[in-house]
């Protein structure tokens, strides 16, 4: 390997260090701060680990995506996900953010998790659409643990809530019939 | 999937929160905190990916070992890697650790995960030799930029330094002969 590609990636890796600096509106269970998104990037890929052995889907990109799917708040945070505005406000300087820090890399690594990235961001593909739903996960059980704590913090009503988090069907179904019971009778949650 | 694996899933994603109160000796770069055990993973995984291109090895498979490499600290706390002896009273600890934390998943999954992390403690297939020589990538990179912070707080020589970490060549000899230069020339490190 040339050395001019070792000090891309170990550019990259640095980089890296700045996710852990990104601040979520959930809390890791049992701790009074905020979660950072790169513990919770970890879990994501974990989650999704556990629950790929119930399908056929194509295990290492899932993973991939799951890795780098949110390291695009080095340069724009993280955005809440019930707020749509942002959410959508937001997009265009997330392709962005891509573009740049995915380009620290050797061109030929670094175009292939771009790639990966926006199939995440498209949710087209089955793996995609599996990863965005795992993405859900942990924070529904988080709140779920915690008596909704982000929910509450930030007015989200239990309809929000199961609207949004509904495409943890995609992921595994038998684990949305649990969260979906758990949310309908959360005592915290406030109805529209 | 039964109702009763779902709740073992649940079970073992929730007992993964507290691997985010796991704090380790290294501060990431730019923050006066210490890091955690969580982010730490997360960006294990990824410094594997960068570097896997340049090998043949299971990509998944190191990706497997690396996000649960740690997770055993749940119950052991971080041991700082240049405390030998202290490294090895654990040793048997973490072993039921690990049976007792994948032990919490559906048994197929579970005995996988298990498998997985006695091969990476072993550091006997080429998987798993990678792997741990990844798992010292980070901390490296981490000291390097913030003038040895973890090697000055612990008292660690230049030759500790250049000892533990010389099986980074076991992931990329480029990469070793980089960080090994400037571990030469960085005028923070005591000599023996």
């Amino acid at each position: 390997m040339a050395e001019f590609d070792v000090e891309r990636k170990i550019a990259f890796l640095l980089e890296l260090e700045k996710l852990k600096a990104v601040l979520r509106k959930t809390k890791p269970v049992g701790l009074e701060r905020y979660e950072n998104s790169a513990e919770h990037s970890w879990q994501t890929a974990l989650t999704a680990l556990v629950f790929l052995e119930e399908t056929d889907l194509d295990v290492l990109r899932v993973l991939k995506m799951l890795l780098i799917h949110d390291v695009v708040e080095i340069d724009c945070g993280d955005v809440f996900v019930y707020d749509a505005a942002a959410r959508a406000a937001v997009a265009q300087k997330e392709q962005e953010a891509a573009v740049r820090i995915f380009g620290m890399l050797p061109d030929k690594l670094g175009g292939e998790l771009l790639l990966l990235w926006q199939e995440f961001e498209a949710a087209q593909t089955p793996e995609a659409r599996f990863a965005k739903a795992i993405d859900r996960v942990n924070p529904v059980l988080q709140n779920l643990a915690s008596a909704g704590q982000s929910w509450v913090e930030n007015g989200v009503t239990r309809q929000k809530v199961i609207a949004m988090n509904q495409q943890i069907e995609n992921a595994s179904p038998a684990l949305w019939r649990v969260l979906k019971q758990q949310l309908i009778e959360a005592d915290y949650l406030t109805d529209e």
